[in-house]
């Protein structure tokens, strides 16, 4: 078999390679995340590379020649999934084909929280054995713990058992010993780590993992780090992925180990930045989607995608790390919250947590923007949720030219009167393409200008160049091919246009029928609370006059960003946090919208810009009217 | 590398191995077990083999050349751990140096059970899901098991968790669930199986491994199998293995894996017998010396061997069965039966259950001879325990013709007045060695015909060939060389005797404290039980005029076999039983006799034959008195 060398810049990475296979494989064996949502079958277009040695490479399939334009082939353009290493080479990974350098939200209105996690560390001296005091190692050990809390529920691991002997004896019989929730016995250490107590907080998202490594004594967070959520090499949507864990129990087994893995990364990243011992983490803190927890934990997520949608289990897990093959104390115990039901996951749980909505009595609209958008309207007294099938165009999917919110998104958006417009990118870089905040001010600010009517068609009758056609299609510039990063515009189609309107139409009618079946109307509402992955940033005049939020005044919209890590946080720090956590669980009610038979009208009348009743848009309506007169 | 053939005989094995390497250690690849109490130092002299091809093998060593005689030279015999494979051989292993085909005891005086284990399994039929009714899996099925049985306490195993949506979907939501205790759920599956609920019993000895598979329906035992303790490679001994274990990690988790296989060996061959699936055997109740129970538990034993003897757990250890890597259902439990100390193990816990001592109002003396004998004292309102350094003599060890109750050993021996030997063998075979009760009665048909004094000497002046000088040592001749299987007289040395009597002394002393700490004699018992692996027999009146066990009427002392599994089986059969095997734990009160100021006098008045006060042994004084006078 013959081998080829292939070096990927900007990296810079280089790795040896059978001759024969595509570059997207070769990609993952150097570790670096190339965009794909076809699983590699040259469908979907994202995995596009620069080669230079053209014939280093097979030649062009017939995928490619249908996918790629006559410009792109020309400048050595490729589908990373299609092209076959024949010789060493050199391959340039452009920024919108990437899956890195993701920028992490760690704001989040977080409450505050008083530290007092299940977690604790108590000083034990044994008496030293005689011949007149025999007894056994582990009966002498809970004779003294007694004497510092009640032992009759305490378990003691296993392996604890195993290293018990010799660590009391190591420690002069003066040992101290770290319990979770007064039940569990995790470790016994020698008496000089009393003050060293860690916890770890994450959110497996679909798109990234964040975790935070948090002191348990003061409740300080020591580190910060984010990954990829590394099955994005399997599908940057939560179907694909559950699909292809569907086909083989080897598939959901790959699924579970490369979270494991990555959440393994940055538990030992960020052990090593803040100089602490992973087997000085007792507990970890997991929030994600039903599908991430149902990974996460080793779980088939399948049924959670059919009908009727049941998750495998919904309380609150507890499993000793080693189980799950994590990296911290191996008697340390995996927390993953409870979720709610098949589409509202620990991650929703903890969003209710972190914005405090379960405890106030102010009744506060709660919308967590994804491919899957969960929502709860209500208050302390009584919480509503659902979940609706949005679709990733928020996150910058099903987009021409959508991205996730990374350096060289387009963030901001302003169209002029004379459709000239003006734009702002991550990290002020050359634009290469469109995040989510950037699509809702671009729908509001056509509908604005009149680029696009109420049904979100095209005007054809203004007169600019910006609106053009291409290949059959027209579409709308907003970044010439020469103000950008990739050297080809960055536009808006008709298509793209449609995936909003639905998208948006599904999280209204979602709002809606939870007002409804509450017997409330938006008037009566304190405030909306908005997370999601648009970027790091959300226009909210404009989320209401595209019709993505219900009509409030703006001051009472606000962008919270990532609470569900904030709220994986402080259930690690509290008891009664958690406890809160499963009466969340318990006691929010969910409402299935696949069974609402209002939903269907609901959802239609949505899809108008900002919606085929204007008496629900009273801040907007007349400008409507006056416009389309 | 070079490679030899090495074929064992009379097995017919052959294995291929690199030339260099001693045949103890090829013997063991091919899963022959030799005996060796030396750890392969060449200083035992037990590993003896024969080989036709002397030039396969390395040169004699020194080692070899003091321990085997010339006629074995001359013979080919060689010791197994010194001697080198160099070429293609064929080695035989004569019967005396083998270590297989041990008899089990498998009689014993079992109490009636009443069948009521903590394994039962109940039918659950789970609503099937809808959209209205779109409860998590986990939820579903404890809302449908909660019709059932209380399930607050019940916990479910993670690797349940990942099979339980397949499993209650591929039965159509019915299925049969196994519960153990009301506590752990251990299986969920097809409900066509829920009558097969099986059970396995184990005693783990120093020297063999008992199973019996039990069917948890009706309490049958469904099969029986043996096996020799593969720790035996490792030394005969207990203290030898513990050594060994203490010296490196490495070294303790091989002592666990031998058990862990050879008990995994017992049940595969017991399920295949029974065409019963391994995966439905959900408990396993195990007992064994303490030594045994850390050892298969994978606890450090070393503290048990140093003072003060502090074992790592006392109490019952519940653990999943994969978690030890044990062969039946992977969430079923492994429970190892509480100890009572150090040198009182879940064997003794056992006995005490089998023999039903602890609920009786009859004053028993239980004493379970082994290296380390175990002796009980008491009834249902107080029983006090000791554990006695006996040594290995009664099980055939240190004794120069010494050997296990296999096929071969001579079990009963009568020694006329005018000094002729008519002997036992068990198997009804040519004699190879002597087991324990053949020493006992040796001792004591000695004593009776005056070939040996009350201080264990023998009388010089007596006329019989049989009583010669070998090597320096006097030594009578139990079996002629031409008589014997191996071609060597079987005959008993002054140290053999020495040997014995201070085993018997230990015993004698052991319950004599135990009678003085309880202020009784031995004329208030009721009975003695006598369990051990001397053989299948032991002769009471021997027993007593060696003075071994107290002077009682003979028909009060009754052999009770293999008590261990007998105990063990019925604490798999039941809750109350198990109940009452921690109460045993908890309640037998434990005398250390290293801590018992007149141990050594007794001990020392005991070496005598039958004891130096005669007036313990009334029923044989006045013979003493007048042989002696």
């Amino acid at each position: 078999m013959d081998i080829a060398t292939v070096s990927f810049e900007p990296d810079g990475r280089t790795v040896r390679a059978l001759v024969g296979i595509a570059i997207l494989e070769v990609a993952k064996t150097a570790g670096i995340g190339i965009r794909s949502e076809c699983f590699g079958k040259g469908l979907c277009g994202k995995c596009k590379v620069i080669v230079k040695n053209r014939n280093a490479l097979s030649e062009l399939t017939q995928n490619e020649i249908e996918r790629l334009s006559m410009s792109e082939i020309r400048s050595g353009y490729r589908l990373a999934c299609q092209a076959k290493v024949l010789k060493d080479t050199v391959i340039t990974i452009p920024a919108e084909t990437r899956l890195s350098s993701r920028k992490i939200e760690i704001s989040g209105s977080e409450k505050l929280v008083k530290v007092d996690p299940l977690v604790t560390k108590v000083h034990v001296t044994l008496p030293v054995p005689t011949l007149s005091d025999a007894r056994a190692d582990y009966e002498r050990f809970l004779g003294a713990l007694s004497k510092l809390i009640d032992v009759n529920e305490v378990e003691v691991d296993h392996l604890l058992l195993k290293q018990l002997p010799d660590v009391i004896r190591h420690s002069n019989f003066d040992v101290s010993v770290t319990i979770w929730g007064n039940q569990k016995v995790i470790s016994i250490e020698l008496a000089d780590s009393l003050n060293e107590i860690f916890g770890f907080a994450i959110d497996i998202g679909t798109s990234k993992i964040v975790g935070y490594l948090v002191d348990l004594v003061n409740g300080n967070i020591l580190d910060i780090a984010s990954i990829e959520n590394p099955q994005i090499i399997y599908g940057e949507d939560i179907m694909t992925r559950i699909t292809f864990g569907m086909a083989k129990p080897k598939n959901l087994k790959m699924l579970h180990k490369l979270l494991v893995n990555a959440v393994n990364k940055i538990i030992y990243e960020t052990c090593l930045r803040a100089n602490i011992k992973p087997n000085r983490i007792y507990e970890i803190v997991a929030v994600g989607n039903t599908a991430m927890h149902h990974f996460f934990l080793g779980l088939q997520p399948m049924y959670t995608a059919l009908s009727p949608y049941t998750p495998v289990i919904k309380r609150q897990v507890n499993i000793r790390a080693r189980e799950l093959n994590i990296n911290i104390n191996p008697s340390g115990i995996i927390t993953v919250l409870p979720i709610i039901a098949g589409f509202v996951g620990a991650d929703a749980v903890a969003d209710v947590l972190a914005t405090g909505m379960y405890d106030s009595t102010e009744l506060s609209l709660l919308v967590d923007v994804g491919t899957n958008t969960e929502i709860f309207v209500g208050n302390s007294r009584d919480l509503l949720s659902c979940s609706c099938a949005s679709g990733p165009a928020f996150e910058g999917m099903h987009i021409k030219c959508g991205m996730k919110a990374v350096t060289g998104a387009i963030e901001k958006v302003n169209i002029h009167s004379d459709f000239t417009v003006e734009y702002e990118t991550i990290g002020d870089e050359k634009p290469v393409g469109l995040c989510g905040s950037a699509v809702i001010d671009i729908i509001a600010e056509m509908f604005k200008q009149g680029i696009i009517d109420y049904t979100g068609k095209f005007n054809r009758n203004i007169k600019t160049s910006r609106l053009r056609r291409s290949n059959g299609e027209t579409e709308f510039v907003i970044a010439w091919k020469h103000e950008t990063a990739t050297g080809n515009a960055i536009t808006v189609t008709q298509k793209d246009i449609h995936e909003v309107q639905l998208a948006k139409a599904a999280i209204y009618a979602g709002c809606s029928i939870l007002f409804k079946k509450k017997g409330i109307n938006e008037k009566q509402l304190d405030k909306i609370l908005v997370a999601g992955s648009f970027g790091n940033y959300i226009n909210p005049e404009n989320a209401v006059n595209i019709g993505l939020l219900p009509d409030v005044p703006k001051d009472k919209i606000i962008f919270v960003g990532n609470t569900a890590i904030m709220g994986a946080k402080m259930a690690l720090l509290s008891k009664e946090i958690r406890k809160k956590a499963d009466e969340i669980s318990r006691k929010v009610r969910y409402l299935e919208l696949a069974t609402d038979p209002n939903f269907k009208e609901e959802f239609l009348a949505a899809t108008f810009i900002p919606h085929e009743d204007l008496n629900r848009f009273p801040s907007i309506k007349s400008f409507c009217i006056r416009r389309d007169s």
